[in-house]
Formats: C-alpha cells, structure tokens, sequence
C-alpha cells in the first residue's frame, strides 16, 4: 500500500526495535538512507540498527563509525533504496519487510508500506521523512543525507538532478554536512590498484567508425597485474563516452572462466539497451549491457560490426 | 569605491553602450558573468557587447551564439571576474574600466566602482545584479550564469561552495538552465586529443617516499605524439593527488626550450607553497608551481630529494 511522507512518520514513530535494510553492495544513497533514518530514530530513543548483505567499502566509515553494534529481535523491518527483493543479496526472504522508502519507479511493491517519490537520490525522500518525525537534523544525519545525494546524482552532474535536490543540498549543508571531504572522498579519491587497472584499461582503447566507437577491454591477466578486481571496473564504464565524437563507449571485462561481459555507454543519438538486445542483453537507452560465451577478442568483433548499424 | 548589489544596478541602469571586458584565457565564469550580463542589459534596450584578449574555447559556444555581433564606441566600460588590470591581456590599458564585479578578495580596486563579494562565482553576484535590475530572467541568461557558478566549483564538488550557491543553481534551473547539457560539457568531454595525453601522462607517473608522492612528467614529445598542447595540460596536475594515499603531486612540463615547469598539488598535510618556494616558485597552500632551467629528468630529481622534509 502506497503511503506519503507524513504517513510514513507517523508509522516510524509508532515502532520500536527496528531493523533498517539497505541493498546489497551498498551504495552511498542505500547506507545514507540508512544510517541518516538510523540516527534519527535513535535520537528519538527507539532501538535500532542497519544491516545489509555485503560489506560496507571502507570510504563510507563516516556514516556510522560512531554508532555502536546492537544485538536486539526486530520488530518493524525498512528497506531504503532497494526496488526488488533480490537486491537485499543473500538477506532476501529472511525477514517480512513492513516498509520500503525508494525512489525507483520500478519498485515491486514488496513490502506492506511503500512511500516511493521518483527523485534523483532516495535520501532526498528519507531527509522528508526526519523533517516529518520532528527530529533535530545534527550534522552527522546531515552529512548522511548529503552523501546519498551526491552519489546518486554523480555530485549534482547528471541531467536528472533538479532544483528540489540542489535545495535539499543547501539546506543540509546549513545543518552542517561535510560537503567538502564527502566529495573529496567520493570523487577525488581513487585506490592504487584501481589508478593501475584505468591506467590500462585507457591503453587498450581502440576507436572504431571514424572514432564514433570507443571499446575498452579489460582482462584477466590485467586484475593479476594491478592487484585490481572485477569490483573496481564500475568506474572504467564511463571514461569510454567522455572522449569527444564517441557516440557509442563499450567496456568488455573478460570474466574467470573466459567469457565475457560489455557494458555499453551512449548518448541520445543511439538507443544502448537495443544494441544490448541484439547479444541477448538489456538496460536503459544510455546504459545497458551483454553476456558474451566467447572470448573478449571475438566479442569485440562482433560488437564493432553491429555498430555500424546504430549510428546515424 | 565598493557599491552594493543594488548601487551597482543601479549605476548600469543608467548607462547606455557598455562594453564588458572578461580576463583573458577566458573561463565559464567570467564568460557566463558577460554574457548573462549583456543579454540582460539587452533585453533592457541597451547597446552592449562582451570582449576579451583571446580566442572563447569552442565549448562556450552555446553562451553567445545568438548574439549578433555589433560595432559601437563604448561609453561605459565594465569588468567581471578580473581581479587585476593584467589579467586583460591584450586588452590591458587600452580602456578606462568604470566598473568591476569581482569575486576574487585580491582584486586590486583598479575600477573607478567595485562591487566585491567572495563567493564561489563571480556568476553569483551577477545573478543578483540581474534581479536588481528587474530583467526577466530567461533560459539564456540562466544557462549563462548557470555555466559560471559549475565551472569555478569543479560542478559543486570543491569545499569552498555554499549552501547559497546550490540555492542560486537551484533557482537557475527552475529559470531554465540546461544543467545537464552543461555539465555534460564542461565536465564530461575530453578532446580526443587531450584523452591521448592524459594517456601518456598517468603511463609517466612514478611514485616516491613510500607512494606517498606521485610525479608525472610531460614531454615535448608527447605533446607531438598526441597532437595536444601545453593549454590541455591544465586538467593533469589534479590527477597525482587523486590517487589513495598521495600526499604530494607533482607534474612536470618541458618546455620548448628544454626547461620545465613543475604544478605541486598537497592535501591539508603539506603546505605546496613552500615546497615551491625551496625552488623560487610559490602559490597557495594547496596548489602551487616552480620554474627549473634543467631538464624534466634533473628537476624531478631535485623534487623528489626536497619532498622528504615536508611529509610528516
């Protein structure tokens, strides 16, 4: 059932004993939603704590490290951030989930109580609900709510960010967020092993189509050398588009077994989830992707010769 | 002699055949301030044009493209975003400058008016003019302004930027800024050219005192294997401090007469300034430079042997 902002407050502040769930490989957006909700309710002297299925990466330490670990029986269970089930990871099917806060319009209604607003970052929903629960923003829940606002909208770039989140960001940064290190940590910061694997990974770019294709690959033997992992290639996706006239970015990560993956990048002009379609794969027009059962040589020739299809 | 927002409107609304002068090596924000400016002035039936000592990059088209060019003598002459006469370039000296609005805390009062006030944008003290001029705020002025206020805050992302200034994109935005496009542009396009050099550029980079000091070194040649130039090199200097653990970051740039130039970028630990200054250079805490009349390979050396003192 379908709630609004107020609702949803009043239910929270009736509860106790309540047990927050964000998705698996959590997200900025996922544990700001959690940890900021965590905090407020805590303020307002309820038991409560936020687990999820993988481990937190290091970088988001500040959201909680001052939060000491509870053991306590749940009695109210709140998913934020996760559109479907499957995304809670090996949590999925282990608790009944009373309520969701999301903000992807491809929720599925899973849970008893759902307050969905298609905005760009979920916490921008959650920062509705502590204003809501009358709770007194410190600059902890600030910093929290912050974060998941510029993760999820790639710090306030990405086309989908409206007026209502940059507001949410100076009112949050009057509470007190730490606007500056957050970004610094979240986009100015990149691993040694993850420098290395980009530093190849730009080496092996080969241009295609008058230079209107730009594929990356990225192998095995590439994650021994730079003691990287398939984790840190979220990151490669991208760089392929930034190159000025690339109308279509493809990044193929060789997998352990000698398959393969490509994830397609494109801009308006070509539709990158029908190109995706075409090797049994899917996603979004500017985002999608593919399985391939061959190597990465092979799959970038097929790749390169359907692309000629797609461009105008 | 300082005027307020409401003086400065004011003095304008009474002037007619204004000329708005930009620093040279023109950036998006004191492009965005002459432009947004111009247009609103036009819109009050004004006589008025935008120039600067050197060539707009192609990127900033989209400011001034619908405003045809016109001949005038000027009977106002007004700056924005020059915080000394020489930052004019070319354009130094040859006119009597009646006005300044300015950003920068060391502009130098060389005005006859100065409207002053340290926010992260120039582009932000002009929006408030704008409204104190009773303009109509179009969607050209505001991606106009828009452009300014993204640009000198590396898209929102540096300490520096307020909670007034993610207000003022805020309202921009609901006047119609194209914030997606622009930060498209501005943040996400690498010339091909530039993707070439940054290349070889991150292939050059060594590391020093235990990693915690990355140098990269640019060469005559790659500029000629690239087909890039010294003018694209700008965006590399960030590049050493962004990896983990790098507390110094060095890159080095011959120059065509076999001397070098060396950017220092440090965190809060290190103070760039004075590493520079060892070497006769200097600039600011956090980012600094210095000139060496030996080669690249000499001036890293004597780089790497000084950085040692200053890691803690």
């Amino acid at each position: 059932m379908r709630i609004n902002v107020k609702e949803c407050a009043q239910m929270l502040a009736q509860q106790d004993d309540i047990l927050i769930l964000t998705h698996a490989h959590p997200d900025g957006d996922t544990l700001g939603c959690g940890f900021a909700l965590c905090r407020a309710l805590m303020k307002m002297g309820k038991i409560c704590a936020v687990i999820n299925a993988d481990e937190i990466p290091e970088k988001y330490d500040y959201l909680y490290e001052d939060i000491a670990p509870i053991k306590f029986r749940q009695s109210y269970v709140v998913a934020v951030d996760v559109a479907t089930v499957n995304l809670l990871g090996s949590l999925e099917g282990q608790y009944h989930i009373d309520m969701c806060i999301d903000h992807h319009s491809t929720n599925t209604e899973y849970a008893d109580y759902l307050l969905l607003d298609d905005v760009p970052a979920a916490c921008q929903i959650v920062f509705e609900v502590i204003k809501a629960l009358g709770v007194d923003i410190d600059s902890k829940i600030a910093s929290c709510l912050y974060t998941g606002l510029t993760t999820d909208t790639g710090c306030f770039r990405y086309a989908s960010t409206t007026a209502q989140t940059y507001r949410a960001a100076a009112e949050l940064i009057e509470l007190g967020a730490d606007n500056g290190r957050i970004n610094r940590v979240m986009f100015e910061t990149k691993t040694k092993t993850y420098a290395r694997l980009e530093r190849l990974a730009l080496d092996s770019m080969r241009f295609y189509e008058n230079e209107r294709v730009a594929i990356i690959t990225i192998t095995q033997e590439m994650y021994q050398l730079t003691g990287s992992n398939e984790q840190e290639t979220e990151a490669i996706a991208p760089l392929t588009r930034q190159i000025e006239g690339v109308e279509i970015g493809i990044t193929i990560r060789e997998k352990s077994d000698g398959t393969c993956k490509a994830s397609i990048r494109t801009f308006e002009s070509v539709n990158a989830a029908m190109l995706a379609k075409e090797f049994g794969g899917g996603g979004h027009s500017q985002a999608a992707a593919c399985r391939f059962e061959c190597g990465v040589k092979e799959a970038r020739e097929k790749l390169v010769a359907k692309c000629g299809e797609f461009l105008v």
